[in-house]
């Protein structure tokens, strides 16, 4: 078995481990969030985070009322001109913690006096040195180079961090029942992975989704374009809407992520203009009716709460990945030309 | 000669009107900058005015301090929970004003009692009546259902805003240069084009750039999407490096925008690996270097203050994507498929 699968199917226990270490930890982080001088929060990520990252702009604007923001690490290292971050409160998310850019963007929230997180795998690494809280992944070592676990278990702190913040402790029962979820999730994955040999030679594909699956749609997509190399683009249904739909072509596949809940009928508005397209549609979803209309099928478990679907939404993207990589042929774990670490300024 | 080119080559007389009538207004509008609460810029946009955006995000970022963020407008639609807006100031930018999505996050906005600005070519627009201010693009009637001149004038509004909340009568006179500059550098690309047969067939391309001109690679890749219906993505060098790099297959184009300034030698650093993944790479710049290593050329005009290279380097990617669809026999008007308002939620 390839390391990437063995770290797929670890997601549950990895997800169950860091919510049994890190509760209190979580609570003790929360902490931070309610001073009284935070308008926003600031993230800096690359990546596989950069879309758990996607994840907390949703999660944390929606309930917790903070709006988020990404940071533009250029402005702190190329162009030396940060901005003034009076408000802010800045959360860095990196597995390895090692990347100058995102480290640098906390180090200027720092100096600047704002309080400053990292989510990060490795306690030790530079990220973790420039921020007063650690919320660990606890994800254990991830051989593979692309993430699997190490993203689950960021979206995981992510979700994690938003119950203590809320203080939901519905919300926080929730996310505990998700490690036996994620089980029933990668069975049905696995057990269901439709045969992929018409996609085998396609060039690309495009990941439809909004609201909280936003990250799931941009995951999706470097998932399969790491592991099989193929030009793989995530886009909201809004967006495509505004030009970039001009250039999906008939036999084009396009991945539509539309679990139960609020953002499901907007993605489903795709439908006719893909249909009109001629667009093969590769549809993620727990709704029997968008299931029956799509050319291919990735069933989610049902009754997932929305705001936790994109943990069980992923599964299917990422097995799609996995299985596509092997129809081609290539090598799971390295993917040609990258690395586990990348270094970027 | 189609509406496309003519507003292409309208862009120098749509700026220097835009400049010309709207000096005064954008220092009025700049008043509302300095009120001592403001945290941060939130700005709402779709397709092109998104690129727009991008380009306030560094340039407002950078000079003013004042971080920039996107407005996820789910949050105010489908999930109607918008974020509190303590700190804010929300612009929306809409060349039709019509799209309700935008018009939510300014309406928003303002029943939180925050100003609201709108950039939009229709001052009676739904956007313009959620606004408290409106700088006007006065680009003129534009019907070719892909933007260029509105573009070019977003770009030119947000620079002008700039000048002014800076008072940085330097830049002011820089930017009252760029009409002509603009001129031949439309001339330049025009005349410079280089035959695209080989690349008629192509399936897609990735543009490259960072700092102020990310937003201008955004720009080209939805221009050339549009026009030609190639699929064409935007990454910044250190996003791609993050693992997107793996589907940069031999012989797929790579524009690579790198006009003089700070941002350019992060942009060539991709050079090693485009050249080990033997993409075909075309280079937009002023440097003789980037461009004789380059497989195909697409020459700027040169010592363009670098805060206002965006709007040199678009022309020769919009240029190329009119002769990319010309050579494809499409209709440059009227793309299949999309139209000139696209109002979405």
């Amino acid at each position: 078995m390839s390391w990437l699968e063995a770290e797929l199917r670890e997601q549950p226990s990895a997800l169950a481990t860091l919510i049994d270490r890190e509760e209190a930890r979580a609570r003790e982080v929360a902490a931070a969030f309610r001073r009284d001088d935070i308008r926003y929060i600031l993230i800096a990520s690359r990546g596989s985070s950069s879309n758990a990252a996607r994840y907390a702009q949703y999660l944390l604007g929606r309930a917790n009322r903070v709006p988020v923001m990404f940071a533009t690490p250029s402005l702190y290292t190329i162009y030396e001109q940060p901005p003034k971050l009076d408000g802010a409160i800045a959360i860095g998310i990196s597995q390895s913690g090692a990347s100058p850019d995102v480290a640098s963007v906390l180090a200027e929230a720092r100096r600047q006096g704002r309080p400053t997180i990292a989510l990060t795998n490795d306690s030790a690494s530079p990220l973790a040195q420039q921020a007063d809280h650690v919320l660990p992944l606890d994800a254990g070592e991830e051989r593979a180079v692309a993430a699997t676990k190490t993203y689950l278990n960021s979206v995981g702190a992510i979700a994690l961090l938003f119950a203590a913040i809320s203080e939901d402790e519905v919300a926080l029962a929730e996310l505990k029942a998700m490690p036996e979820i994620l089980e029933r999730q990668i069975a049905l994955s696995i057990e269901t992975s439709p045969p992929l040999d018409e996609y085998r030679d396609a060039v690309g594909a495009t990941v439809v989704a909004r609201g909280v699956n936003y990250g799931t749609a941009f995951e999706i997509a470097l998932k399969i374009r790491e592991l099989s190399g193929l030009v793989v683009e995530a886009y909201s249904p809004a967006d495509l809407m505004h030009g970039p739909i001009a250039a999906i072509q008939p036999g084009w596949p396009v991945i539509v992520v539309a679990p139960t809940g609020p953002a499901r009928p907007s993605v489903e508005e795709l439908s006719v203009p893909l249909q009109e397209r001629r667009a093969r549609v590769i549809a993620v979803s727990d709704v029997a009716a968008v299931l029956r209309r799509a050319h291919t099928k990735l069933p989610l478990v049902p009754r997932v709460p929305e705001w936790l679907s994109p943990m069980t939404a992923v599964i299917p993207g990422q097995v799609t990945a996995m299985r596509l990589a092997q129809l081609r042929g290539l090598d799971i774990d390295s993917p040609s030309g990258l690395r586990k670490v990348t270094l970027t300024r």
